[in-house]
This record gives structure tokens, C-alpha cells and sequence, in this order.
């Protein structure tokens, strides 16, 4: 099967996530965002949906993605539903429901990064709530961060099937998420992240591994992976990572 | 089976969307947080799963869900393995991964009603950061709490089997956290939502239809449901409404 994905051009953000998975596991897709209003695609298609003209259960918000007449809304989800597809997670419920509530902690996490520059609202520019986001920064820098990843840096510490991976003794979807998270912290907090570094060298030896499997190395080489950008949910804004 | 849930007491909170549809299916569930610590309950025997001490797939906040040896953490997460067991959603994987999509859009919307009151970080007092919550209180007022509402208006008005329901043509989980939601709203933000109350004709039927389930109605009179106050996620602030 084709599947279609539908997100924003131009940045990575939510829509990467979904990305990772159908690359790492050589699926056939289409980023409909990214193509062209001439043929269908870009954003007027991803409009059609969001507007509810395309079909009677309308996202909310992308990324979303199609696969055959089923359309798929939020990041957890579509992973969710691709992975057993894709083969990037076993096939017992158990560790499918521990794999889906990380995944789901990841989402929060992600959300509390994006919101360090828009802690106002979305509706705003970042300039425009940038004293906010000062103040936002600091306490996310000294407490929500480590929080989150020493509690991934955990999660792999005690697994009974060793510390290589999240679930289990397999690679799935929630490695190549907790991978783009860490590459995002880098990118926009290197210098907040530098200093935890040493609290975590399980997630470390994880980023590391799941950067050399072969088709996430050719993605993440090739123009379909887009540079992380001040568009999209890492920024760095050197002020908000603790640079005066 | 006997369900136990794991959440603070003292407050609805996140918990509360889990106890609406155990309390709603009639089933057998011990709220394990409000218990004595005397009888290995309360806020102790939280922090034993909390801590890692207790399991090694510890969730990293609560509500969780215990289901025999099961550890399930995330309300969204919870719900979806409920449901088909308690009879709050139907046989079919597209209507569930569409009613799972709904209840992650809710998860996102109160995530951000709680952040009108806590913009800046939960680690403060809203005293700490009520400058910077008025500011993001007006936005909310007038661009995500509208956008969010009529797109649950606009989900109930297009689905196909009527709309009375968010999900085909029977009563599912989701509907109960859009009813706990609506509420939550009416307690904490009375003069906004009664502003957009000619925009929810079905929404506010839908609420009107859940309220007098008999489970339903039965629990909200018992003492089992805790009040809304100023410690959970729906709290009235009039100043954030709006009031001057």
C-alpha cells in the first residue's frame, strides 16, 4: 500500500515522526505536502481534509495520514497503526500498549518543548511573547528537561530485556521517536542537553544505533529529510537555551 | 476483573475521564489514590509505580491503570483498552482508531486549558505566573477555546449515522470526555463558553443526553465524584473569564 501523509511544508515538526517510521521500515508514501498545487497535492489538499470538505471525520490539525479510505489523525495514532505494519513493533498486546503509552509521554514532552517558545499561544510570533518565553525557558531548562529524559534514560536502565532499546529486545517506532526528540533537544538546547550528558549514556548509545541503521542514515543524507529550522518545534534561540 | 486506578486525590484531573467510563460501564474499580496508606493505598502506593520500585515499566505520571499485571499509563492510552472490554465502543478498528484520534484532539485541548492558568510551568503557583496567564487567558478566550469547541460541534454535525453521537451511531467513551470537558468549561470559564452557547447546538445536547445515563447520573450524585476546585485542571479564576 501507498500511503499518504499530510503535513505542513517547509518544517519537520509532528509530521517527522511519521516520516522516520515509513523510512526506517522502506515504505512506499507520499508527502502530500510537499508537492505540488498543480497536481493535487501541497497545501490546498491538506486544507481540503482540515475543512471537513474531504471527508465527514476531518482532523483536527496534521499530521494525518491516509491509508486506503482510512485517514489517521495525531502522531501516536498513525504510529500506532503503521507499526505493526511496518514491523517496528512485536506482535503481543502487552508491549504494544507500553510502546503506545511512551510514545504518548513523548508527545507531551514534545508539546512542553514547542510551547518553551510560544507559551502564550500559537497565534502569536515568538517576538511577541519572547519575555515570556525567557522566563518559560529557565524553568524548563532546570526541570522539565532532565525530568523527561532521565525518565527515558530509566525506562531503557530497566528494561528486563536490556538497555538497547525502549521495548523489549526489538527496534520499534518509539526508538525512532525518542532518536528525533534527542536530534531536536540538540539542535535547540545544545548547550542545556550538554550538560546532562553524562546522566545519559543509554539514551546516547540509542541515538547512536538508531543513527546507523542503514535507511534512516540514507534518509537523513538525502533532501527529503528537511534542516531543522526557527519554524518548527526545535528552534534555537540562543537566549532560550541559557546564553546571555 | 477488578481495575484499579492510580491518580492524585483531591482533585478530578486527568483521573476523572477514566473513573467516567468505569463508573459509566459499571464496572468493578478500587480509586486506589484515595485510599488509606494504612491499607497500601493512597498517594504512597502511587509513588512505589511512580518511583520504578513497583514495576519496570513505570509510567511517568498518573492516572495508570493496573489490569491484572497490566501497567497501563495516559488517559487516551486507558480508554482505548477499556472501552471494547467495558462496551464503550464498537467492534470495528476504523471507527476505534477515529474515536482514538477524537480523544487524543480532547487530550491536546485540555492540556491547553490547563495551561491558561499554568502558562509558564506547573513547578509555580499560578500566583507566580498570573500575569503571563491573563495574557494567555484572552488568547485562549478568543482563538483556541472556539476553534477546538467547533470542531467537535462541526465532528457531531457531519457524521453520517447522526448527531447524536461522536462515533457511528452508539454512545462511546469519547462522548463521555467531551461531556467531562463541557463541564469543566461551564465550571471554570462560565461567561466564555455561555458566549459560543448558540455555536454548540449538538455539543450541548450531547452533554444534556450523557448527564442523564443513570450510571452516569447516579455518580455524580454519590460522593465518589469530587467537586471541581481550584487544584485541578478546570479551575474558575473569573479574572482568566474574562471578568474584570
Amino acid at each position: 500500500m501507498r500511503y499518504e501523509l499530510f503535513y505542513w511544508p517547509g518544517i519537520q515538526g509532528r509530521g517527522e515522526y511519521v516520516r522516520l517510521a515509513l523510512e526506517d521500515a522502506g515504505a512506499d508514501y507520499l508527502d502530500v505536502g510537499r508537492g505540488s498545487p498543480d497536481q493535487d497535492l501541497g497545501v490546498p489538499a491538506l486544507e481540503m481534509y482540515l475543512s471537513g470538505d474531504a471527508t465527514p471525520r476531518p482532523p483536527f490539525a496534521p499530521p494525518f495520514l491516509k491509508a486506503g479510505d482510512l485517514v489517521i489523525s495525531h502522531v501516536a495514532n498513525i504510529l500506532q497503526f503503521l507499526a505493526p505494519r511496518l514491523g517496528l513493533i512485536g506482535e503481543q498486546e502487552d508491549p504494544r500498549i507500553w510502546a503506545h503509552g511512551l510514545q504518548l509521554t513523548l508527545t507531551d514532552f514534545i508539546a512542553e518543548i514547542h510551547d518553551v517558545h510560544h507559551p502564550l499561544s500559537s497565534t502569536l510570533y515568538y517576538e511577541e511573547q519572547r519575555d515570556e518565553a525567557l522566563r518559560r525557558a529557565d524553568l524548563f531548562r532546570r526541570h522539565r528537561l532532565p525530568r523527561f529524559l532521565e525518565y527515558f534514560e530509566q525506562v531503557l536502565e530497566q528494561n528486563p530485556r536490556g538497555a538497547e532499546y525502549l521495548v523489549g529486545d526489538e527496534h520499534s517506532y518509539v526508538d525512532l521517536s525518542l532518536f528525533q526528540t534527542v536530534l531536536g533537544l540538540r539542535y535547540a538546547f545544545p548547550r542545556a542537553i550538554g550538560q546532562l550528558d553524562d546522566d545519559l549514556p543509554k539514551i546516547n548509545a540509542l541515538v547512536a544505533r538508531v543513527a546507523e541503521r542503514p535507511r534512516v542514515r540514507a534518509y537523513l543524507d538525502s533532501e527529503r529529510r528537511q534542516p531543522f529550522n526557527e519554524d518548527g518545534i526545535f528552534r534555537h534561540y540562543p537566549e532560550l537555551d541559557g546564553e546571555h
